[in-house]
C-alpha cells in the first residue's frame, strides 16, 4: 500500500497548508533530506488552541494539538515534494511543548505527533526525537514541532 | 554580483569573530553543509544587550539583537569557509528568543535575523525556520540563533 | 589508540542503555551521520537527578548531570553502530538546561557533556554547539542533550 493510500484508509484528509508567518519558508530540501520548519496546531478557518500545557491546557488537549501539528506538517511536506509516497523515513523530531515550569510529561504530549507518524508511515515514522519544554511559543500555541525527513 | 560585493553595496562590515565561550567550536563542515553553533548579539568591545524580550527588551530591540546575531554568524562563517561567495543557501534556522512567558511575537523578533539574510543572499537566505521562546539564555542575551547552511 | 581503548584507559564504563520513553528510537543513521535523540542523566537502577539548575541544582551538579547524559548517549551510540571506533567526529550538540529564568551559566553546565566528549574523542569531540535554557524538561531532569555525529 502506498502512503497516500494509507492516508485514505485511515480516513485522514490533510488540512490546507499553513503559510509561514515570517521571513522563511515551510521547508528546504537538501539532497535526500527535507528540513521542515517549526509548525503549530493552527487550522485555517478555525480557532487556534492556545495556552500552556499543565496550565489551562491538559495533557490530552496537548496531545490533540500535537496531532494537528503533524497533519499540518504532512500538508507542507506533500506540497514541497509533490507526493508523500516519496517519503522514506522520519529522521529527527524536535517536539517543543509550551508548558508550565513544573511540567513533566513532555514525551506524552509529543506522542500525539509521533503516534500519527507511526500510523501513517509504520516503523519508518519512528525517528530520533527530543521532547522539551519552552517557556513560550509564537501566539502562545501549546506545541510546535520541527523535523527532518529522508526521501526515497 | 558576488556575496562579498553585495555586503559592500549594503555597507555591511562584519564584526570581529566571537570566540566560543565553552568547549566547542564556532561551526563544523560536513560534506556540503556547515552547522553553525548558537551565536548571540555580543559585539567585541561594546556592552552586550541583555534581558528578556517582552520584559525589559522591546520587540524592536529584540529585532536589532537578532540582526547583530546574524552579523556575528556571517563573521564566523566567513572565517570557517574563507569566502562567503561559497554560500549556496540557508537550510535551517533555529531562532531562540529569551522571552517572558506570555510573549507571542517570536517570529517578528527572529525576522531581524532573517531579513538580514535575505538582504545579503536574496531568496537563498530564506530557509526553513523555527522561532521559539526560551526561559533563559547564556548571560541573559535576548536572542540566540543556530543554523545550517549549504555551500556551492 | 582506538576509542574503545581510550575509554578503558580513562576507566569509563558505559551505563546500561536507556530505553526511549515514548514513540521514538534512540537514534537514526542517515548516510554517514547519526542523529541521536534527546538523552537525560537517568541511570538504570539509581535515583534520577531532578530539579532546575540555578535553583535546587547547583552548576556543579548540573555539570555532573551533563556528563551522565554524555555517558548515556555513548551507550546508545555504541548499541546503534556496534563499535565506537566507527565514530569520526561530533558535528552538532544541542545542550538544554532546565534552569531558573535568571540563569546565565548554560555553557558551563553543558561543558560537563563536552569535556567528556573531548576526553574520549580528542579534538574530534569538539563540535558545533548551542547551550540554552528550557523552562521545563521531561521528569524535571536538569539537562537534556541531543547531537549529530559523523561516522568514518
Amino acid at each position: 500500500m502506498t502512503i497516500e493510500e494509507r492516508l485514505s484508509e485511515l480516513g485522514i484528509e490533510l488540512p490546507e497548508r499553513l503559510q509561514p508567518v515570517g521571513n522563511y519558508v515551510g521547508g528546504i530540501q537538501v539532497g535526500g533530506l527535507v528540513y521542515l520548519s517549526g509548525h503549530g496546531p493552527r487550522t485555517v478557518g478555525a480557532d487556534t488552541i492556545v495556552g500552556k500545557v499543565g496550565g489551562e491546557i491538559s495533557i490530552e488537549e496537548g496531545q490533540r494539538a500535537a496531532r494537528l501539528v503533524g497533519l499540518n506538517m504532512l500538508s507542507t511536506l506533500r506540497w514541497l515534494i509533490g507526493d508523500l509516497n516519496k517519503m522514506k523515513r522520519i529522521v529527527k523530531v524536535l517536539g517543543m511543548v509550551n508548558a508550565v515550569p513544573e511540567f513533566k510529561e513532555h514525551p506524552k504530549v509529543i506522542d500525539g505527533f509521533s503516534d500519527l507518524m507511526v500510523e501513517v508511515f509504520g516503523e519508518a515514522g519512528r525517528g530520533a526525537r527530543s521532547a522539551v519544554g519552552m517557556s513560550s511559543l509564537p501566539f502562545q500555541i501549546p506545541v510546535e514541532v520541527e523535523m527532518i525527513v529522508e526521501l526515497t
